[in-house]
């Protein structure tokens, strides 16, 4: 991405802020209007998270209440009101149905397919091990483990790069406001389930449960707006939330039902949205969130308990199962409080050190590896990278143990090891990260030597690093959470070492589900809704205590290096995201100084060919305009009475709502709110938009479709308060005017953004057209 | 409570909205200023929650950001930033130990008392068992209980009669930006912990949790300004944190650190404040919200585990001791979950009856039982009562069941049973409620017959309806989840005995512990909260499902009939309580017909007598003032230029700021933030403020003090739009602006709240005085 941005003089906090004009130098290649010019720091810095893209628009989560809307709400009864209620709660329990079953669809697809390769990798490996020749059972594996990823790879790569990752920083990113393209459409969807299919079974370092939280996403985006734009099918229904705000809503739900299937957490799906996603809270929206996240547990559990054989029986968890803790077994003490601590910090310097791996990585990849083939290649590399230190690590391990009657390994490798024993590397290794999880959390003491575990550990996590940001669907939670189990159990193993008395120390299961905690922590630094998820994901309220302790010592620690790695990942899109508060040294800059100016405005009449004109222009690519009444005399900025869209302007324009023609041919019907619906949210372009020589010396009147009552601000507003406005009501445009109600800037989402605390003190990021 | 408000004619929903100014009668009753103004039905509506009332002032949840403390705050570097941040973590930390503490000494105090009272009335009835004369023992209770009660009420009812009942209303006013006067005092706390000790250990149908939510956010408010008002103390710490904004979110932590410590449940003691008190969720606040939880859990287990002799064992649950519920014994199957959602009406049903039957007899209470010593003798009376029908039923009950070896009963009474067996009856009624509860959920199916539960039942819920609004502190959650338990065991005895596999339905104690959360659900219409709260009380989530599923039912179902308990006593307080949002309907109402008019407002510089003429008139009582700019002449309404409050101006008149005397005496130190914050929260009356003749003559410069940018609305701005703003960012006063700026009207809380949805569509409250 290259930085095409323009740099003029730092302008320093200077004391003459109520008074300054911007200090522009003459450069020729400053333009002169405020909305390009950009002020940074002199010194040229060149990774992208220093910048900010002009390319992600807002989604506009205030709605825009002009005359049409304000009719439709008036002309409804109560009765209406209430319908729409009861259809909100349809579409929830539709949207965690449908979500559960694509939870579903997914488990069962994994754990087929990587049944049938374990198996076939499992014979082969016995039958070389008698007759030698163990590196043909290793090319088996990587070539299997290589096949599924590339199929994930291509798929994601040359169809539908939005897909790549685990989805959960795009829809952080979508539920701040900032449209993502693509994020939401069933194409993605489709391509984001068969993705996360291949590289869990292609074996990579992946879990398949932060892609569940996209899925449920999409599906709600989908099911809520009752129309497939890319099937091209309307079902004509629900056309009422076919606007930013109430999508928004639903796809909070749809995550939430996400995160709920993935971890069988319905609490913790909706504590996941509201961290990670809301604002405002309603307390009926919360409701219908969690309405939908108990149904996706519920539908999963139910097909689940199907497929395996025991209708009817829904105690089971999510798709993740971390297998039941019991309440005896599990007790902790005071003295253990300190340890756990340890533990969090520990988890936190490892989590910081991941990060910060995987953000040179990433920029590494955005530097060189951009082309789709070049992706699918490295995916593909990993995948066999992957399956060959495995092998190694089981090869040279020699970590038998006995084979328990009750053993909870699914393919236990006999190898080199004795008959009637197992090798314990690969019960971590060649396994579903999801088992391997389990065996750490439940087998009993002595399962595991410290070597072996120490050694898994540094392996998986350096894996790990690499194939986070792939170009394959893919979630980091559950890898994290293995790294976590493996060094948490052998840090319960060493303490039992060290201590006289074995008993106290007993289960290191205790351990490498802390450890767990500690590192996944580190690594994502969520605290509330991953406290709670990992509660019922194991089922057990007894470790909430400990476990809140260690994320919170691990979000401290992490913190104090390196930002979690969604956020890293946000700031290296140079996403204009929104922080929950203002930076907290930022009341000395007022919307005076934040703003953008001067405003293209329009007039409540205006002129056709102006409109499309404004509309044309590529340098600016304004999305609101403040609609005006000129006073004294044109030149000067006009009284606010109103703000209007592109998108609505595009509708407009389509439909020809034209002055001119309503009185030439009065047949002509009235514009009405359906035709904006139907045109959400995939408005043409202006390009499209074909307007005769004759059509541009009509007049358009705005009055009808403008917001009449857009919300404004003083211009020495602080931006704290200019913040807390635009953030509590999801704001896409805020009005500056001055104290005669002239409109003197506009702030948008980009205005607010670029303001960030740095190292030195309030930073502002330069912005980009990338 | 009298109403003295005006009538005028009910304004009808008119088409001429748009230019309608208001239409009143010249009837000599009616004053010509809006403010007074009162819209009401035609036909007079005795019960007062059809009335709002003006005695309750607003708290200021918008920052006022004058100049004093734009300066302060520019003057912080981040370092000062991140202390404070420090600060706020160390703070919810010490609320989290004090509450942790408090509930501590509720229940060691509770506990110990009611044992006391147990045994000696067991041994006062196994001597009389033998000998005959009963009566004494009977009357030996009734004397004991209400003697306990009698001290209950006399301190409740005499010194701070804030602090009955559950406190769980008053604080969700609080957090909704309610001022409650006292209620976060030192003595509303030292009563409310006295007075539910005494409540409980007397026998009522009580319960000591929803008193802890009050405590805790008593200790929140009196932690966090660092001083005690009451003991005249001020520790020169924190005073930073002496505003309404910061206080509010130390509030909502110490309520969460009460649930918390009540439930034993820390996620349920977040999602608690958030969804009865939170508007804007903000992750950090969240996270402290969540800390202050924790660590009050902690301490409360901590120190309990030192009582019980078992230090260091950190594993037990809150206050309340739903025993464990073993994962094993607990599963359900798919065709029970019909049963649940009966079983959820069930509890809507008898919910609503509970609160409609409570509802008859608060206003009967309101009309006749208003002197503290009726009050008092009226507590006395239920405790004896309840003592007298207890003893009844377990005296004619002639249920008797062998005492096993691992019995749960702490006072199993024999009466007439033969030797080895005790009366069942007594384990409901000769028990603290809790004790009851815990033993319907886990004593082995046949313990009860149906007829023992039916009766208790019934006689339970008259007991806890009545009981429920006496002048004594208690909560309700204990009782409503002791009658929901015993009808949700009977309910499952029902089952098992109409079925033919005994097997199937064998555990009672789950239906019980459904028919509990279905029973409080109803009453209380908590979902999502309560869903965590049981969870996490229980220790065992494997029943999320189906808890959610009926308090989603209870729900429905009660809200068909009537609101919730806490609901019903906030509106017949007459409180103006904002909701999530506006009533649906309201579309057609503007920012014009809501806002109140004219509006007294200040200039920039005003003179001294004028301004304390305002602030002294009582028929007013603002609180805000609009600072203005006349641009033309002095009749006009004038351009906007900030806002001051009544307290700030107080503070102002109470250091003579005067511009005069400011030039004669150079030496005067400018006024500061802390002079603000000294003075915070009791303002004092304008009355006790003497300005002499002299000082009637000199001008008050505004400036400084003002807020400059107060947000402002045009008049066409819809209701829900304003709801909306004035939601989200928690402000008192919304100034509403006509297109050149100018000041017509002024919105505070009464104003939206005082619109809500009647059976007939949008009505109107009254406004009075009382």
């Amino acid at each position: 991405m290259s930085n095409i941005a323009k740099k003029v003089s730092w302008s320093s906090r200077g004391d003459d802020r109520g008074e300054r004009t911007p200090l522009l130098n003459g450069a020729e290649d400053v333009k002169y209007t405020r909305k390009d010019i950009v002020r940074s720091r002199p010194n040229e810095i060149p990774h992208n998270e220093k910048l900010l893209s002009l390319k992600y628009e807002s989604l506009d989560y205030d709605n825009s209440e002009n005359q049409l809307f304000l009719e439709e709400e008036r002309r409804m009864s109560q009765m209406s009101f209430s319908c729409l209620e009861i259809t909100r709660w349809v579409i929830c329990g539709l949207i965690g149905f449908l979500t559960g079953l694509i939870a579903c669809f997914i488990d069962i697809a994994v754990e087929y397919l990587a049944g049938v390769k374990y198996f076939v990798v499992k014979q082969n490996i016995e039958k070389f091990t008698e007759l030698g020749g163990l590196s043909i059972s290793l090319i088996l594996w990587a070539v299997l483990n290589s096949a599924f990823v590339m199929v994930g790879g291509i798929i994601v790569a040359f169809f539908e790069p939005i897909a790549a990752g685990s989805g959960i920083p795009q829809i952080k990113c979508y539920l701040n406001g900032v449209k993502i393209p693509r994020v939401v459409r069933l194409k993605t969807l489709v391509i984001k389930v068969c993705g996360v299919i291949c590289s869990v079974a292609g074996g990579l370092a992946v879990g398949k449960e932060g892609p569940m939280i996209h899925s449920g996403a999409v599906v709600a985006a989908g099911v809520s707006q009752g129309r497939s734009t890319s099937l091209k099918k309307d079902f004509r229904m629900f056309e009422y939330f076919r606007r930013d705000t109430e999508k928004r809503d639903f796809v909070s739900a749809g995550a939430a039902a996400g995160v709920s299937a993935a971890f069988g957490a319905p609490v913790g799906g909706v504590l996941f949205s509201l961290e990670e996603g809301a604002s405002f809270w309603n307390q009926m929206l919360t409701w219908r969130i969690f309405f939908a996240s108990m149904i996706s547990t519920f539908t999963l559990n139910f097909f689940l308990s199907i497929y395996h054989g025991k209708p009817g029986d829904l105690s089971s968890p999510g798709l993740i199962n971390f297998g039941r803790f019991d309440s005896d077994t599990m007790e902790y003490n005071l003295y253990e409080i300190p340890l756990f601590i340890i533990m969090g910090a520990l988890g936190g310097l490892l989590g910081a050190l991941f990060n910060l791996l995987n953000y040179w990585l990433t920029i590494f990849r955005i530097r060189y590896i951009h082309r789709p083939c070049l992706q699918v290649m490295e995916a593909m590399l990993v995948a066999a990278v992957t399956a060959t230190v495995s092998f190694a690590m089981i090869y040279f391990s020699n970590d038998c143990q006995p084979l328990g009657e009750d053993h909870t390994e699914e393919y236990p490798l006999q190898f080199f090891c004795a008959d009637g024993e197992y090798n314990t590397m690969a019960t971590a290794f060649f396994n579903t990260p999801e088992r391997s999880v389990r065996s750490l959390f439940h087998n009993p003491p002595g399962s595991y030597n410290p070597q072996t575990l120490g050694l898994f550990t540094l392996v998986y996590f350096f894996l790990a690093v690499w194939t986070y940001g792939l170009t394959v669907s893919a979630g980091v939670f559950i890898p994290s959470l293995l790294i976590g189990a493996a060094w948490g159990r052998l840090f319960g193993i060493l303490l039992s070492s060290i201590t006289t008395s074995q008993s106290i120390w007993a289960d290191p299961g205790k351990y490498a589900l802390i450890g767990a905690a500690a590192q996944l922590g580190g690594i994502v630094r969520m605290t509330l809704s991953l406290t709670v998820i990992m509660v019922e994901a194991t089922g057990n309220v007894t470790y909430g205590f400990p476990i809140m302790l260690v994320l919170i010592t691990a979000k401290i620690v992490g913190d104090y290096f390196v930002e979690g790695l969604y956020d890293i990942h946000i700031k290296l899109q140079s996403v204009p995201f929104l922080h929950w508060e203002a930076p907290a040294t930022s009341h000395w800059l007022t919307a005076r100084e934040v703003m953008s100016s001067p405003v293209t405005c329009f007039n409540r009449v205006e002129k056709v060919g102006t409109i499309v004109d404004v509309l044309s222009n590529t340098s600016t690519n304004h999305n609101g305009f403040p609609v005006v009444v000129h006073t004294i005399e044109e030149d000067e900025p006009g009284k606010i009475c109103g703000l209007i869209l592109r998108s609505q302007i595009i509708v407009l324009l389509k439909h020809k709502v034209f002055v001119e023609r309503a009185s030439s041919r009065l047949s002509q019907r009235k514009l009405a709110l359906k035709d904006f619906r139907d045109a959400y949210p995939r408005f043409p372009p202006i390009q499209s938009i074909h307007v005769s020589q004759d059509e541009r010396e009509c007049m358009m009147d705005l009055t009808e479709f403008m917001n009449p009552t857009p919300y404004t601000v003083p211009q020495e507003t602080s931006l704290p308060r200019v913040f807390k406005l635009f953030r509590a009501l999801g704001l896409r445009h805020l009005v500056v005017v001055d104290n005669e109600n002239m409109v003197v800037g506009l702030v948008t989402r980009k205005d607010l953004a670029r303001y960030h605390l740095g190292k030195h003190g309030l930073e502002e990021l330069q912005l980009a057209q990338t």
